[in-house]
């Protein structure tokens, strides 16, 4: 056991280190909290979330845009060369990450100077905020070997926006309300205009279960991206790339829980995805499905 | 049928029409499609969502916090004496802001000056930006008759940040592919500290039909609080104001679909919440739910 896991991780901001907080080495960051492991990237565990995770310049498949970071996971990697060896599995970090993910809970980023990237800092490592997980996936890397990977959005005007504030009362059960509620978001819904096209032609029918959410203003159902939008993705967003699914079905189909064939058969199962006449479904983009995120 | 009813509604920004636009009057909202109807604060239908609406001074409960408005619903109002005289059903206007809701659609906010508030024009009417219809319950008004009440938010950065540019190529099988792609929010699932605590206590088990849902990494589901926290029903964040639900339900829940009596009941089943020790339910907290989203 080392030091790393005799302290307990602390998830969020840190009051004493605001975001650009200068650190000399990692004996530094570990000190502080910020970031407790002295040699792994992703302070977490297979079951907890992680608290905070480290851009150092160790993984080749790393991409950083700044406010968008797209992380790779851990393991397979060969420190000397920083070239993948072996194919990451969804264990440890990378659990612990998708946990993040599915929990809603902010991740503290730190930026090493090793890290080739125009946000690193020119020495030592800097804490640069929080961030939210808000896709994970698996692809085969630059090296031929699978690398599990994460977007990560940072949180600022956004969280500040949707966090409330609870006012300081007792209600009428002499309860002590909470001062303020930190609220965090687990999961956004994102809708397009094609988005209502595909509800309206399969009537908010799930293609999946059959469900159909009845509310007192009509039917619910959601419009999932087969290949998602936004990077490195770039799915489109078109009728041949959706499916309408009820929520339990659209998590399931996000998090690679569902996947479908190239016949609409639903993966490990005999039943296929229901259809409609007009709704062409291209399997191109069912493979794309499949092998990210199954 | 009256002119309204012959233009087309548009949803969004209009291009000749930036945020801070101003209009002398009702006649110039409408030639200029920012809002159409000439005497209806809600530019919708039972059938559509609603593109424009209009905070005028008509109604006595309207709240203007600025970036958040709790917008009253139409009808029942005595436009003479602006007090309500009958209750506020879910037909035309109303229906419309619930679509909006349901599927995402943002909405044009426009204020005139005989509007109270800090935030409205001394003189005829100003173009406010988009909102985005984040919650909607009905409530007992200042006159004592029922009233629907939607809570909008206004999207600025938020959106930016979230909507993604999808990249100009064609794939191959020759689609054109869309330049930008315009994504909008229809729901966020938000979590707090104590959500994950009730999620662990039921082991994410949906308190109302016992499904569990399976991801590679691990079983998932969701905190829905009972009393909803933010303004203005400023639930507490705490264990007896929670529940674990799987997202349908959740949804079911937030929408009203699905309600709870004192006793734990499902209302209009015979079932009742599954329970497991240390879990209270406040009765209380239901009966607000009931109250005001049955």
């Amino acid at each position: 056991m080392t030091a790393t896991d005799r302290r307990r991780r602390t998830y969020g901001e840190l009051p004493n280190y605001p975001e650009g907080s200068f650190f000399r080495n990692r004996a530094e960051l570990h000190a502080a909290g910020v970031h407790l492991p002295l040699m792994a990237g992703i302070s977490g565990s297979a079951s907890e979330a992680a608290d905070s995770i480290i851009l150092s310049g160790g993984y080749e498949d790393d991409e950083d845009h700044g406010d968008v970071i797209v992380y790779t996971g851990q393991g397979g990697n060969d420190p000397a060369t920083k070239k993948q060896v072996y194919d990451q599995t969804l264990v440890r970090g990378n659990l612990a990450l998708v946990r993040n993910w599915m929990e809603g809970v902010p991740v503290r980023v730190v930026r090493g100077a090793r890290h080739d990237s125009p946000h690193s800092p020119a020495v030592g490592y800097s804490y640069d905020g929080l961030y939210r997980v808000e896709d994970c996936w698996h692809d085969v890397g630059r090296s031929g070997f699978r690398i599990w990977r994460f977007r990560l959005r940072k949180i600022g005007q956004e969280s500040s926006r949707l966090a409330f504030r609870v006012r300081e009362e007792k209600d009428r059960y002499g309860t002590e309300m909470p001062e303020r509620s930190h609220v965090s978001i687990s999961r956004i819904i994102r809708t397009t205009a094609v988005a209502a096209k595909i509800k309206q032609m399969h009537d908010c029918v799930c293609q999946v279960c059959g469900t159909r959410l009845e509310t007192p203003a009509g039917p619910y159902a959601e419009a999932a991206h087969i290949r998602p939008l936004g990077t490195p993705h770039n799915g489109p967003d078109t009728l041949d790339n959706l499916l309408c699914l009820c929520p339990n079905d659209h998590l399931l189909f996000d998090m690679g829980a569902l996947t479908v064939e190239d016949d609409l058969t639903i993966t490990g199962t005999r039943r296929k995805l229901r259809t409609v006449p007009g709704h062409e479904i291209n399997a191109a983009y069912l493979r794309y499905h499949r092998e990210h995120y199954g």
